[in-house]
C-alpha cells in the first residue's frame, strides 16, 4: 500500500484521471472507496448560506452516518447552477453507486472550480466509468487530481496503536479566481462509531480548518470527509481517535497556508486576555481579516497601531487601556502604549507570530493562521474568470 | 467670505498653518472658530472601542451640545499613547480655550496621523499660538492642512434658504499606512438647537460616512462635527436642515471614494429583498469587504460567483434559491443561477453598481459604497511606518 495520503490506512483504494473538466488539461477526477468491512464517516460542510449542489447531496448522504465512496471533481464547482445542477450532482452519484453496487446514499461528491457553470456531464459520466475500473492504491493521484491552483498536492499519514489515519487536500477558503473551496477527505481503518467519528471530525475541525482564515471569504463547496473501514481491527479510544484526527487536521491545514495564493508570510495571530473562547476567536478573526495588518505583514512592517485599530472593533470584552501586542514573542505595545524598540522588530522571516492580550482576566484564548496580503494575491485574484 | 468650505457660512474663521509635525514638511494644524451669536454643535465619533486622546476630549466637549473651536492636526494621531498622550490632547485643548478666551470644554480636538507616537508637544504650542492671531477666511487652507495621503482637498457648500451650510474633510476609514482616519468639519450659520444638529448629523452619518467602506478598517480618531453659529438669522425646519446634513455629508463621502488609496474602480453596493435595513446592510457590507470580489472589480470581471460566496455569509434573511444580481443593471445572476451573457458584462469604467436581491419579501434595503483592491493599495499599505 502507499505509504502517504488516503489509500494509507487498510480498506481504502482510489483512483484519479483526467476527465476533461480543466482547461488545463490536468488530472480533475478522482474516486475514493471504502471497502470495509466498515463504512462508518462524518463530515463537516461550508457555512455558507449559498451552497453548491454536491454538497446539498454529501449532505442528505452523511444523515445515515454511512459512506462507502466519494467522487470528486476540480475545474468545476456545480454551484449557482439552479435544478440542473442539483441533477446533475445526484446523476454523478447515481452512477457512481450503480457502477460500485452501492446505494446512492453511500456516495459522497465534492466539486470545486468555477461557480456558475453547468457540469460537462459527457466529460463526468465517461469519467466516472473509467474510474472505477481503476482502482487502486492511488491516493497519491487522487490527491493531485483535487488540485485547482494549489501548487503542490497535500496529503498526510499519522499512526495509531495498530491503526493509521491517511488524508488528502486542496485549497484553502476561496483562494482563487473562482476555482474555490477547501476540499479534504480524512480515511482511516480504525474501527469507530459515526458518533466518534463526528466527535473527533468536529472537535479537530473547530482549531485547524475552521481557523485557517486566508482571505475572510467561505466557499460554496467546502467539505470534510472522515471515513473508516475497521480493517485494522482496531477500535482506539476517542481520545487516541481525536488525537489523530487533530494532527492530520493540523498538518493539512499547515500545508494549506504554506500554499496559499500570493503568500509570502505565514502569520499565526493568537489573541488572549478576554472573557472566553468565542471572544478571543472573533478578535483574532477581525485582526486576521484586516487587510491594512495584513499589508504590513507584506511589508515586515511592526506596525503595532494596525492591530490596535483592528481589535478594538471587535466583538470580545477588552480593557482599551490595557491591551498588550508581541511580535515574535516580543512586546511592542503595552498597556495600549508602545513599547522600547517596538519599531526595530525584525519581522523579514517567513513566519511571523503575532499574541495580542485584551486585558481582561478571563480563560479566552483562541488562535488562527492566515498570510499576508501581497501583489500576487491581487494579481491572481483580478484575473479575468472566463 | 470663501465660497466653499467651512467659512463658506457666516460667522466662522479659520486658519492652517506648518507646525512641523508632517516629515513632509507640508501645512499640518488647523482651526476653526464658530463666532456666534449661537454655538450650537453635535458630534459623531468612531465605533472602535480603542480610541485616541484627541477623541475621549472632544467627546467630553460635546456633552453639553455646544462647540466654539475645533483644533485640528494631521501627522500624529495621538493615539495608544497612555496617560500623556490624554494630558497632551487636554493640554492642547486648554491652550486653544486660553488664548480664545473659552472654556476648555468649547474646543474639540482633531488628529489624524500615526499611532503610537507622542505628540511633539513644542510644535503644537507653537502651531496653536500661532494660529489664533491667523484667523480669518482661510477655510480652503485648513482643508488642505488636515489631508494625510489625501490627493486633494474635500470641501463642500450646501446652499439653504438664507443659510448656508459648509464643510471640509480627509481620508475614509483607515486608509493609509498608519496615517489613519476619517475627519470631518461641518459649519453652518443657520439656527439651531443641539437636538436638530445632532438629528441632523446621525441621520446623514448613517447613510454617507457609516456606509463608505473602503477597506472595513475603522480608525481610532475617526470624528465628524457639525457647528451651527445661527449668523444668518434663519432658523431651517428639521427637514431642511437633514436635507441639506445629507447633501454636504454625501458630497464630502463620494470626494473621500474618488481618493481612496489605490483605487481604479467606485462601486457601489446595493442589497435589497431581505427583512429590514439591518440586514441588507450587513449583507452589502460583506460583500464591500471581500477580497475576492474587490480583486475582481479591480480586474473589471463579472464574476458574480464570487457575489453570490460572499453574500451567503451576511447575517440577513436570504432565500438561497432565489438570489438575483445585477451589475451596472444587467442582470448576471437570476435566482441563484447564470444569466445569459453574464460573462459579457463591460465592467471597464471607473463607475460600478451592484444590486442583490436576496429573494426575500421584505422592505430591507441598504447601500455602501467601497471600491476595488489593486495592486498600489497593497503597495501603498506595505510601505515601512518608520
Amino acid at each position: 500500500m502507499s505509504t502517504t495520503g488516503i489509500t494509507a490506512p487498510a480498506g481504502f483504494t482510489a483512483a484519479a484521471l483526467t476527465a476533461g473538466i480543466k482547461p488545463s488539461g490536468n488530472p480533475d477526477m478522482a474516486l475514493v472507496v471504502n471497502n470495509g468491512p466498515e463504512f462508518n464517516a462524518a463530515a463537516v460542510f461550508t457555512r455558507n448560506r449559498v451552497v453548491a449542489s454536491p454538497v446539498k447531496v454529501s449532505r442528505q448522504a452523511i444523515g445515515d452516518g454511512r459512506i462507502r465512496a466519494v467522487i470528486f471533481n476540480a475545474g468545476n464547482a456545480n454551484a449557482c447552477n439552479g435544478a440542473q445542477g442539483d441533477l446533475d450532482a445526484a446523476e454523478t452519484q447515481q452512477r457512481v453507486a450503480g457502477l460500485l453496487g452501492l446505494e446512492p446514499t453511500d456516495v459522497g461528491v465534492c466539486s470545486t472550480g468555477l461557480i456558475g457553470e453547468l457540469l460537462p456531464m459527457d466529460k463526468v459520466r465517461a469519467g466516472v466509468d473509467q474510474l472505477v475500473p481503476a482502482l487502486g492504491d492511488h491516493g497519491a493521484d487522487a490527491a493531485e487530481a483535487i488540485m485547482t491552483t494549489d501548487l503542490v498536492k497535500k496529503e498526510t499519514v499519522v499512526k495509531g496503536k495498530g491503526w493509521t489515519l491517511g488524508g488528502m487536500g486542496k485549497g484553502v477558503g476561496m483562494m482563487s479566481p473562482s476555482l474555490a473551496t477547501m476540499l479534504v477527505c480524512l480515511t482511516t481503518d480504525a474501527s469507530a462509531t459515526p458518533e466518534m467519528l463526528d466527535t473527533a471530525l468536529r472537535a479537530a475541525s473547530k482549531v485547524t480548518f475552521d481557523t485557517l482564515d486566508i482571505d475572510g471569504s467561505t466557499s460554496t463547496n467546502d467539505t470534510v470527509f472522515l471515513l473508516a473501514s475497521g480493517a485494522s481491527g482496531v477500535t482506539p479510544s476517542q481520545e487516541e481517535l481525536n488525537a489523530a484526527v487533530l494532527e492530520a487536521s493540523e498538518d493539512i491545514a499547515r500545508q494549506m497556508q504554506a500554499d496559499a495564493e500570493g503568500v509570502t508570510k505565514r502569520v499565526t495571530v493568537t489573541v488572549e486576555g478576554t472573557t472566553n473562547e468565542e471572544q478571543a476567536l472573533d478578535a483574532a478573526r477581525t485582526l486576521a481579516r484586516d487587510n491594512l495588518f495584513k499589508c504590513a505583514m507584506f511589508g515586515s512592517d511592526p506596525n503595532w497601531g494596525r492591530v490596535l485599530a483592528a481589535v478594538g472593533m471587535a466583538d470580545a470584552d477588552m480593557d482599551p487601556d490595557h491591551i498588550s501586542v508581541y511580535f515574535n514573542g516580543q512586546p511592542v505595545c503595552v498597556d495600549t502604549t508602545g513599547a522600547p524598540g517596538a519599531r526595530q522588530v525584525d519581522l523579514s522571516g517567513a513566519d511571523i507570530d503575532v499574541l495580542v492580550n485584551l486585558g481582561v482576566d478571563g480563560p479566552g484564548r483562541a488562535t488562527v493562521r492566515t498570510t499576508d496580503l501581497s501583489h500576487d494575491y491581487v494579481h491572481i485574484n483580478s484575473a479575468y474568470s472566463s
